[in-house]
């Protein structure tokens, strides 16, 4: 089964919106195991469209198109489908009284346009909206004229669906709106509608304090092992700030039985749970392979940051910790804070800007204030004055000018755990923004690396 | 002139990498007037490739290239051009060599894959890297095979350009080397080789404390005599905690001189400065009928951002501001400290996440922290413990639970300038990242208002 994205607007082409619902729509395709070959941003144009849209009926089973399903007289996705399947646009009144009672709930005026959206072309179906007001559609193709309806025989007997019939589906380009549709209605219809599955399963593990060309090196082995198996699948994303990405992947295959009901009526649904736990064991011994060669590099696995786990960790110890910043300006307590329930080991924090609140609030001694010293001072300081149990501490330059006579760059982190201290020290890459990223991710992976006991790095 | 632009990469459409270089190469080629009516995204596939590469050439006069120049096996963009021009790969000795040299400056040693991006297709000439080490590339392809070659009175008989000679460019996908190489070598190129010139120009203003159907309810009289003139046009962008954009947008045509170096020596560059020039007037002129209608509403132009007006009012007043901040983790203060130079009016500040911290630091009497007079405390003792002019204080329930009876997105806003306090309720929608986010530039907004001596909204 092979489908393709076509995302529909203006606003994309021009750069004004950057389009991610495509992005988005691939990654859940592969995960449904559906080839997603090539996907297209086209204008606001009825002939681009519909052009777009018969390419793609080429190349793929089934078309999925992204926005212009509003009320506007730019939307025009409604139209470019009834074209490409030469058929009526058709005004459907009970879904026009559906958008009719949205408006009358949420207490505002229908504009006169709004009943756009209940038009449908003839021989498709409506997806049902439950957020905005613009329903989706399903929109089967038949096969080419000249060619007779497919039999699964038949199609069996020609290979990969030659005949098969396809599909348009449309979905809002609102992202929301459109997740939620493709979730309920258009994934299961298209796995419905595909008669083999293959289930593909990815793990991420996120590493800090190694660089991508170390990574592949350490790595390179058990690359040379898997490259000959061919599945899982490892491949690295390096993501700045946030460090090296190695991304473990499965792919399971497997058919959906046969049944009486129908091409389309079994859904696939109960096997594909066997493939998944299937896919998910590979990764459980593949991360274990991967974790033995990057070890204590190694800080989250998939959704999990760098926060959540120094959070976990202070939890889990019954510890609270109180952060002093200089060039970070709050970054540091920020990013801590973006876990929710952070109020449970997170006290608070000081922002020294201007060197003398550092002496005043942190009670620094005199001397610079870009030195261990000072980030011991800072860290041990601000623990005691929010009564923390933890103190962390970052100080340093990010630019635009050098400072103390130090480097664009040159960073102290210090931290203060049951009345000790400990210092290291960083050459940090970039510009004034990434010094910042880097500076924050870099103490925070200072505090998780003392908290578990390992050995500071640089 | 239309180019089209294919993002070349298996990631992009998994949709691990969003795709946001031909989002970017699609403002630059608006901005040249230069049409981009499709974008591609494709996987590292030969056929695919160079069947993308063909489709777009049969609709377009340029396509642009970007991604798969690295150095790996499934980098085969050189390869896929190859195919479609119906040449040879050479190995070009001096670009051997200069990559070479690159390792050779950075002290690392050069992987023999990396010799493959000295490849270039016979006819095709590089476009020098500086920095990464791949080349990009320009690939002129003649007219269809069996067309005589085109001379300009031909082009002009034939319309636009019907036989034209057109041109493949490839940049590399890391954002900077494409963005910089865009910039140097393809966009100049591109202008040289159209004949005609128009220039699209935009500015776009910032409002907040306004919503959408808001703003375009004000500015509904301004739109419908706009839609009868064609030129300028207004467009809305809501773009969350950053506010509603309007967006006013200018094309100016003009064709450039005939010139008797041949077709491509006049690059039409001093013709440009005028258009440019007349381009700007029209946004001016627009700028101020959009201001008459949206007033102290629009806090910035183009590139300025909430925290930088903030800062050069500051700055201007001679000021120094401190800020303290509960729900926000820092986030005030790091967001002011994005701005370069901030240390001439940012004093530091306190973040008060847990309550005693707020009584202990910034002096707050006992009773409830979500209110109006623990903002106005937090302000007025979080600038006097800091020794600045301005104090400026966020106290408020982000959620992931209720507080003091209060629900998620109550905020207090408070600020103290010369003795003198003033504070305002906020009600903020959304889960825990949006009330944080929106709670910084309301709170920056409201500075902002005072230090104008704008009268307070909400």
């Amino acid at each position: 089964m092979r489908a393709e994205v076509i995302a529909i607007g203006t606003e994309l082409l021009l750069g004004y919106v950057v389009d991610t619902n495509s992005a988005w729509i691939g990654e859940q395709l592969a995960a449904e195991g559906i080839d997603c070959l090539m996907a297209v941003k086209v204008g606001d144009n009825l002939g681009r469209i519909a052009a777009a849209i018969r390419a793609s009926l080429e190349r793929a089973d089934a078309v999925i198109c992204c926005g212009g399903l509003g009320p506007t007289q730019d939307d025009i996705t409604r139209e470019a489908i009834a074209e490409v399947m030469s058929v009526e646009l058709l005004r459907d009144a009970r879904m026009e009284h559906r958008i009719e009672e949205m408006f009358a709930r949420w207490g505002r005026r229908m504009a006169g346009n709004n009943r756009r959206q209940a038009d449908v072309p003839a021989g498709a179906s409506f997806i049902h909206q439950t957020r905005g007001t613009a329903p989706g559609l399903i929109c089967p193709i038949d096969a080419p004229p000249g060619t007779d309806p497919p039999t699964r025989e038949r199609q069996a007997a020609d290979g990969a669906g030659t005949a098969r019939p396809k599909v348009i589906y449309a979905v809002p380009g609102v992202p929301g709106e459109m997740r939620e549709m493709m979730a309920r209605a258009v994934l299961p219809d298209l796995v419905a509608r595909s008669g083999s599955r293959a289930v593909i399963a990815s793990r991420t593990l996120r590493t800090w304090g190694i660089d991508e060309s170390a990574v592949a090196e350490v790595l390179a082995p058990r690359l040379q092992v898997l490259d000959a198996a061919g599945n899982p699948a490892i491949a690295f994303l390096a993501s700045g700030a946030e460090g090296i990405k190695v991304r473990i992947t499965s792919k399971v295959a497997g058919a959906v039985a046969e049944s009486s009901e129908g091409p389309y009526a079994e859904t696939g649904r109960p096997q594909t749970s066997l493939l998944r736990a299937e896919a998910s064991a590979i990764l459980d011994r593949e991360e274990a392979q991967v974790r033995a060669l990057l070890g204590d590099r190694i800080f989250a696995v998939d959704d999990q940051t760098m926060e959540s786990v120094v959070g976990d960790l202070l939890l889990a110890g019954g510890l609270t910790v109180a952060v002093a910043e200089s060039l970070t300006g709050g970054l540091l307590g920020s990013r801590l804070t973006e876990v929710p329930g952070a109020s449970r080991w997170f006290r608070g924090g000081v922002v020294a800007y201007a060197p003398e609140v550092k002496r005043d609030l942190l009670g620094l001694p005199d001397g610079p204030v870009i030195s261990s010293e000072a980030a011991a001072a800072m860290a041990s300081g601000v623990a005691r004055a929010l009564g923390a149990d933890v103190g962390l501490a970052v100080t340093g330059v990010a630019g635009p000018e050098e400072q103390e006579g130090q480097p664009i760059g040159t960073v102290w982190v210090g931290s203060w755990i049951e009345d000790e201290s400990s210092t290291v020290r960083l050459a940090v890459p970039g510009g004034r923004p990434e010094v910042r990223a880097l500076t924050v991710i870099s103490a925070l992976d200072h505090l998780r690396r003392r908290l578990l006991g390992l050995p500071a790095t640089r």
